[in-house]
């Protein structure tokens, strides 16, 4: 079966985000006040698995080893048909 | 009132993601066999505005003007309370 998983990964909270920081400058110099920004990455994976248990848990294990840094990144899984 | 907005921006469909291929070979060579891999970015962004509408506005507006290059990316604008 084939599910569409989306992969957030977003720094844990109480890390620096000097690049958000910028962001929020650059925003403000236009004239956008914004009252707090963060940024965040996105996987958009098409995966073959057996059922959605299974490709949570793969999906799980991608993070761990490659996609975040398990010291800096928090991370959220969401898994669709 | 405060609004959370999520901005999502990603490549437009048939722009080359040479970030992504390398994600997937990286993926790949580890033992995860993706059947397609794209990437996008979020800003978490926290606004106050006027009414749901007008926060709506305003991140299209900070989009077309800073956060998306509308020649090579699209984007969408989660408004929540």
């Amino acid at each position: 079966m084939k599910y569409k998983i989306d992969i957030t990964i977003s720094l844990k909270g109480g890390m620096l985000d000097p690049e958000a920081r910028a962001i929020q400058h650059a925003l403000s110099n236009l004239g956008f006040n914004t009252e707090n920004l963060s940024t965040a990455r996105v996987f958009k994976i098409d995966l073959e698995a057996e059922d959605k248990d299974a490709a949570r848990a793969r999906s799980e294990e991608m993070c761990e080893r490659l996609l975040a840094n398990p010291v800096i990144h928090s991370y959220t899984i969401e898994v669709r048909e």
